[in-house]
């Protein structure tokens, strides 16, 4: 892959690229980009609707999410590692809103933050090979600006929906498979039992951890990580300990509920081996103050508190 | 939700609508519409890439994939019940690819054919929510004609990534839930055994059989459906006795190597309960005689046989 926007990019390996960014910015942080509609700042969507006109509902929706994503990303990219944009936000308003999640893929990558695309995609064959190229892109064109630098997938199909996008780690390019989620609902499936006792999670756990083992970069981490809840900080602790390869992309934290001392499991002795995502608590943080005029200011606030309270907990 | 496009629509619930077109059409079928870049017919694509122009390559394939499924749908409308567009091969090409699915949505519907998205979405709450908007719609706008009639889903998140689906079905909308996916790896996180030696699949099943119960229509099967591959035989007649109240999706059949007898497991005594998919064998059937010219003819002829195979197994 060829250099691009400075040094976090220098570095090929996606758990190197993410590491390193983690460490330059003293963060765990990642901000989710969760562009809720009917959460973003009245005025914003007033200018986008004026501009797309009555007629444009789609086109004035996208409008807004990127007025609103571009301050964003502007307030809070000093204090997080990278950005995650959930694709369903985009993908509620067709074309105009995936051109506005590309858009916003771009401005991030301007500021130097990596992206990591929450889609959740699973499929096998062909059809993976054409979730992997269309959200991280071939090797024919590997820098395309639009492109994320990770996904998060669903593992289960099992290794098949698994190595399509793994092939991309030669390009910098990683992906976190589900394993524990943040969910009330999460163990109906995740919490099934084996002989031993062992719920299914722990399973998959170990599935991932084996085929992330041929993907590590120099940081000894992989470039399959694993998406672990931070709503259960029990299994954190265990899946830490069962998962050596594997980094942790925490969601939970904040909106959901986990604290920052919940979240501390998902890390080695070291300090390494997790990112953990907030969204809501620092997108809408304005809705806390109803300042919505200054709802940048309040991210970067939020975000900078998370990354203190994060650092925090490590450090105890 | 408002009449549309003739008979089949009349009725709200999903598997009523499903099933009411099976039987008018005497068919089994779903085609699946997995427009593979490089396969389509070389004269449509030059045509698209003139259009589009060298600087377009994204504009070009969607038009492309455009020109092609016109002609398939038109070719198998009275073969088939539905068609299932991959969600993957349209998301390849950004916004237009989008737009071209919307597209092919809408001709679908034209042509008085249920439109089943192949998207294997997961997530959960308001994320969730905004995934159902996308691919289901909304009550507010229930008959947008770019909105799919069903679309599959992924268990591994529980309840909570099902259950915005399902709040659709009074809107006469179903989902798929994947429970024994076809591919060769699927036993890797579907066959994980509990104490009794019974693999997960079984497990998932009783929950989706379990979740569909509230939602059933006339027909007694439920608008929350299952996707159980043809490969593994032994496994859909465990199954179909299993979840009485799910409708199967069933891929596998053709390419991917099961034959109309081996599907025919699928089915309950009285002939319903399932309908099969099958994408290439019938899509780019004219590369077996290397005729291009005549795609849509020879996609029809082998929709035709698939429909015929199948409805011969089931006499049996």
């Amino acid at each position: 892959m060829a250099k691009r926007n400075g040094g976090y990019h220098l570095e090929r390996h996606f758990a190197d690229r993410l590491l390193l960014a983690c460490a330059h910015k003293e963060t765990k942080l990642v901000v989710g980009l969760d562009p809720h509609f009917d959460l973003l700042p009245p005025h914003l969507v007033k200018q986008a609707q004026t501009a797309a006109g009555v007629d444009n509902p789609r086109m004035a929706a996208a409008a807004a999410i990127l007025l609103f994503n571009k301050e964003i990303i502007e307030a809070v990219a000093d204090q997080v590692a990278a950005v995650k944009p959930q694709l369903a936000f985009y993908e509620q308003w067709g074309p105009p809103g995936i051109q506005a999640y590309e858009e916003t893929v771009k401005m991030a990558h301007q500021y130097e933050l990596l992206v990591i695309a929450d889609a959740k995609r699973n499929d096998i064959g062909s059809t993976a090979q054409a979730y992997a190229e269309a959200y991280l892109g071939t090797d024919d064109d590997a820098v395309r600006p639009h492109e994320a630098d990770a996904i998060t997938i669903n593992p289960y199909l099992g290794w098949d929906g698994i190595a399509p996008f793994l092939e991309r780690s030669s390009m910098g390019k990683g992906a976190f498979a589900l394993v524990r989620t943040s969910n009330p609902s999460a163990g109906d499936v995740q919490n099934a039992q084996n002989a031993a006792g062992e719920p299914l999670f722990v399973h998959v756990a170990d599935l991932i951890n084996e085929w992330g083992n041929s993907y590590r970069g120099n940081s000894g981490y992989s470039a399959l990580g694993a998406v672990v809840g931070a709503t259960y900080p029990q299994d954190i602790a265990l899946l830490r300990k069962r998962m050596p390869n594997s980094l942790f992309l925490v969601p939970g934290f904040g909106a959901q509920g986990a604290s920052a001392t919940d979240v501390a499991a998902a890390f080695n002795a070291d300090g390494q081996g997790a990112v953990v995502n907030t969204s809501r608590q620092v997108l809408f943080a304005y809705r806390q103050v109803n300042d919505p005029t200054n709802y940048a200011k309040h991210a970067r606030n939020a975000a900078k508190q998370a990354r203190l309270s994060l650092n925090a907990a490590l450090e105890r």
